[in-house]
């Protein structure tokens, strides 16, 4: 999808965020506002969302001299998940419709915040009423359909805490169908999202097969990905995508993807007519008239 | 105050909604965005919010052409307040302590958006729960105590809509104190700020004097004023002080100024030891000592 006006100051305030992470000192902090001020002056909004994302992360890499700003809070996140994982994977279990339930739970996740200051009840009641809720968009029967006659399946992770909601829901598709699946991991550090270090923390890499996109966008931009993950990307029956980052960079492919999320800002609630805090199941609208 | 790095982000969101409120044309909201992402760029952060909020509106008012983006808006939300004025004059009126209801109703009225759409019901319960709720900073009694050894008293206006409520207020004080009360508006149009022509709009100049402060930045910068506005500021006895921009711009001046504000984002909140969402009576701690 386009870069929309809106996400500038988006940007703006990721890259603070980000310096903040890594040092206190304001000189470096309004340096790297600057060097992400620079960018956005010259940027095209042609240019994806994450494609701008990337530009400006790198920039505040290379401002603030740390490769991997998240690093402390993703450590956090995956830990915080992985003490509510047993309990959580035992109350899906006992839902009416566990994948379904898996899978809200994944997408739920996809905006929770995991600190661990927060009390675990606050947290299982959040993602309980968001199951309750169900998916603003459900495209859940066109994806059993599509499971039932496809052989692999490859999956797009997002951000660490979540992985392992993913990993609960890789379970449960495991045990209801007979397919291969591959989890995706970001190449190298870009925000909280997963890389190769998160999927063995958690333990992914016991589960399914997980391989690198080979880039470190906090998306999937396949102009830019390692040629392994393209060949699993081509191949692949189906593609089960998680989180905004991945919508924004493949919501105009032509390729059977499942998008799976939670609605997080203003301009994917209109690119998709949800509301925030909505979670979705949706099919690539390009290829749907194939699967119908 | 100081300008804070998480100001950037929003100069950029409050530019991007100010070329939209005058045109739909996204070439010309880009070029808005980049005047404003090159002011971001070289702008002092010595500089107080104020003053750089006023080089960028300056830079949205040339970029579009338009000298008053917000006239529509303003308009609006003065048209409202007046709707429920004297539904929510006679409320105060009857309360155990009108003067103080009053003034926790401009304070509350400087946050809750007055858009038409909204249905009365709902503002009047926001309106009577932050009432209920109390200054989260109360400096009442110490206001009651200047009140009552002053003779003048200079109101700085803020916004459209809420000027409906400081005219309430100022009611109340002309009822219970022998003090001449002037109140100020910008010299011409800035965001949805008041001018003259607001004052005028709303009968303020039917109950008090409106002047001018000659110049049209969002809070008050007293380096810019007017003279005439000057004279009545350093001859008043007491000062006060409406909203987050002219506490923005004057929280450093040793003047008797009790600041009446809507906690309204966390650059204020973290400022004054407060949260967002919370009213405030604040006397300008400056000058505390004289007071006491």
């Amino acid at each position: 999808m386009k870069t929309n006006l809106d996400c500038f100051p988006c940007f703006l305030r990721q890259a603070l965020d980000a310096a903040r992470m890594v040092t206190q000192d304001e000189r470096i902090q309004r340096k790297t506002l600057d060097g992400v001020l620079s960018i956005l002056l010259n940027v095209s909004v042609y240019l994806n969302p994450v494609e701008i994302a990337h530009l400006v992360h790198q920039r505040v890499k290379s401002i603030t001299g740390d490769d991997d700003p998240y690093k402390e809070e993703k450590k956090k996140q995956n830990e915080s998940a992985l003490r509510y994982e047993s309990t959580l994977s035992s109350e899906i279990a006992e839902m009416s419709d566990p994948l379904k339930a898996a899978m809200m739970l994944s997408a739920a996740g996809n905006a929770i915040d995991l600190a661990p200051e927060r009390p675990i009840p606050d947290i299982y009641k959040e993602y309980m009423e968001m199951i309750g809720k169900g998916f603003a968009w459900d495209d859940y029967e066109l994806l059993l359909k599509r499971l039932n006659r496809s052989k692999s399946l490859l999956y797009l992770g997002d951000n660490a805490g979540e992985i392992v909601w993913d990993k609960i829901l890789i379970e449960e598709l495991l045990d209801r169908f007979n397919i291969e699946i591959i989890y995706t991991v970001r190449g190298s550090p870009i925000l909280n999202d997963v890389t190769m270090e998160d999927a063995h923390f958690v333990g992914m890499d016991k589960v399914v097969e997980v391989i690198s996109n080979g880039f470190d966008a906090p998306g999937t931009l396949l102009n830019k990905c390692s040629g392994e993950f393209l060949k699993k990307y081509e191949e692949s029956d189906l593609i089960l995508s998680k989180g905004q980052g991945n919508y924004e960079s493949l919501s105009e492919e032509n390729h059977p993807i499942f998008f799976l999320l939670n609605v997080k800002c203003p301009v994917i609630a209109k690119e998709i007519h949800c509301d925030i805090g909505d979670i979705i199941l949706k099919f690539q609208s390009n290829s749907k008239r194939e699967m119908n």
